[in-house]
């Protein structure tokens, strides 16, 4: 099955062989020397000098760890509201019974710099923005530098869900000055689902340090001082995961990052130019170059379309989310997944729509999606 | 090399190719399929027809999710506390500010029914009792059947750390009333660290519907919906994992549960026997039959030992924790771990001492393992 969904992506044949190697035990030099790798590789990632954190459970666990170690009470956090994983993290605040307000937007925009800058002009007590760089529900991506920009002028620290978007979208943590960035294996990372990855900087740590936090497993202080001690865990870590994600890293690192955020931006547009060309509009307003979501055409069911897309042509792409459930798909440019699987993929899709009765050009999809590669 | 650890433990071949397998996507028929006979092995592990769950985390996020879902405000939890991981659950309970007490005992000594008898008379306020089945870092088990009884007589619910324990100790849930019994993928289930799991009854289903979580993540209430809703997980699984789980699971049970707890007491009793008689004491008091902890003899340095052990035999077992550092040595018999691998392993802990000039009769571990055998 080729794995065009915004996650989880193909995990290349030499990541998966690494799963497969005899366990190790983390308590270990080989274990410690892995593990240091993984933190290097993850600094390349995230483009930052800050503590890189290794955490065993999928991206929410990550980005909840993010919030909660973090949110010191005291001041309030603003969660820019725009999208599924937006709502779940406004969710992780209520649950944890974090103070907070919402910046609300509609699916498939997303809040620019100036709507965040009033909200922290109007409320001083704000001192956490949550933003999610790319909601992969609605395929859209914010400007998150320019975010990071106004908050930093307004001493909030921002916190990053990047889960669909490091390793696929320019993110320059350090010299954009994001204090925190959350973010999962199992996007752009070519690795499984099952590993949480969080970094976190010195003004984040500095809050961090000012409380006690709400939570235990995913208190991001007990990960610090274990990592601090030669590259330990505070609990048994899934260690197949993270042998696998050296590899992953250093390949990443060997591509290039900037080589990488071209590629994804490259088959975003390509995907985009290709929904346009027969009749499959772009959803978002602000389109992220991650994940591309293009709205069904009347009169076609996404679940037929899906369904054959799988059985006669071996491509998985994702439905809807939530409210978007039947009203849009979701191709990935994330991973390993390059200009053939996408290109092979956009015809493919080509080919159902027609049997199914959609009206447009054979193949200007395709052509569409050439030029503008 | 030879994992004799307690945790993890050895994976087999088998099931490390399973981790290698291309990835599945977690919203397929075909993924749905492998949770529910993930679902099903469980509940023939734990001896229930309770909900079971699959969580992406380690063992201390399944026992944390046990506590923050089910222990509701309005009733204090009673933490059993005679080792590393109970001290653990009671800073869980801290940490999410769940009102507790603690029963104390000293280390290598697990508290008998009565004492915690004593307490749930004399708190009526006590709504739960946490207790760890085997507490790893001393090597001891407590008797959860009896436990189990008068905890129910006293209508609070009983909270179990199995996860040194289930599928290498007796555990029946259902027939000896334990409500919620949580547990990790890296001991006796034969797989790598990364999964936790988590069997929740009827009766503490009721308790965890009665109050919102103060948790997001390990929140249950969202696992048992996605469960309930086709086999469906709340967040990204751990795909690989899940998968080789269903192969650990259908090899537990074609082994027979009773036949894997016969083989775990059998390699306990053997290594009781030999440690007795080459002068390393047991350190419990009541000793468990999953995780062997021998007393380290005057003048031997346990590094030392461990790292020959290592570098000439490949074999590794795990030293002490916390204040147990330097005192004890432990060895696992859960998980793929025979009678071979054990008698070759305490055979080469007598060539070891041996010539670090401990005085003992050289072969008289290995005979008297025999002959408890």
């Amino acid at each position: 099955m080729r794995l065009l969904t915004p996650g989880p992506t193909p995990v290349p044949q030499e990541i998966l062989a690494e799963l497969a190697r005899p366990m190790v035990h983390h308590r270990t030099d080989e274990y410690r020397r892995i593990l240091r790798e993984v933190t290097e590789g993850l600094q390349y990632l995230f483009q930052t000098k800050a503590t890189c954190l290794t955490i065993t459970g999928s991206g929410t666990a990550a980005m909840e760890a993010a919030i909660v170690s973090t949110c010191a009470p005291g001041r309030k956090a603003l969660v820019v509201r725009n999208g599924k994983f937006a709502e779940r993290w406004a969710d992780v605040c209520r649950a944890f019974r974090i103070d907070h307000v919402t910046c609300d937007a509609e699916w498939g925009t997303a809040p620019g710099p100036d709507r965040i800058a009033e909200h922290l002009a109007a409320d001083p007590s704000i001192g956490y923005v949550i933003v999610v760089h790319c909601e992969t529900s609605t395929g859209t991506a914010c400007d998150l530098e320019a975010i990071a920009r106004v908050t930093r002028e307004h001493h909030a620290l921002l916190i990053v869900d990047a889960v669909a978007s490091a390793g696929a979208l320019p993110l320059r943590m350090d010299a954009w000055g994001v204090d925190v960035v959350a973010t999962g294996s199992q996007k752009a990372m070519m690795l499984p689902p099952g590993l949480g990855f969080v970094a976190v900087n010195d003004r984040a740590w500095a809050a961090a340090e000012s409380f006690s936090s709400p939570a235990y497993y995913n208190c991001l202080k007990a990960y610090r001082k274990a990592l601090a001690a030669d590259f330990d865990a505070p609990y048994t870590p899934a260690i197949p995961l993270v042998v696998a994600a050296r590899k992953a890293l250093a390949s990443i690192r060997e591509e290039g990052i900037e080589n990488i955020w071209a590629k994804s931006s490259r088959l975003a547009r390509a995907t985009r130019a290709a929904g346009r060309a027969i009749g499959l509009h772009v959803f978002s307003q602000q389109p992220s170059d991650s994940v591309t979501a293009l709205c069904v055409p009347e009169g076609i069911d996404d679940k037929v379309l899906r369904t054959r897309l799988r059985n006669e042509h071996g491509v998985m792409i994702a439905g809807g989310q939530g409210k978007l459930q039947g009203r849009i798909v979701r191709i990935g440019h994330m991973g390993q997944v390059d200009a053939v699987d996408t290109l092979g993929a956009l015809a493919a899709i080509e080919l159902v729509l027609a049997s199914m009765g959609h009206t447009f050009t054979l193949g200007a999809g395709v052509t569409a999606a050439l030029r503008a590669m």
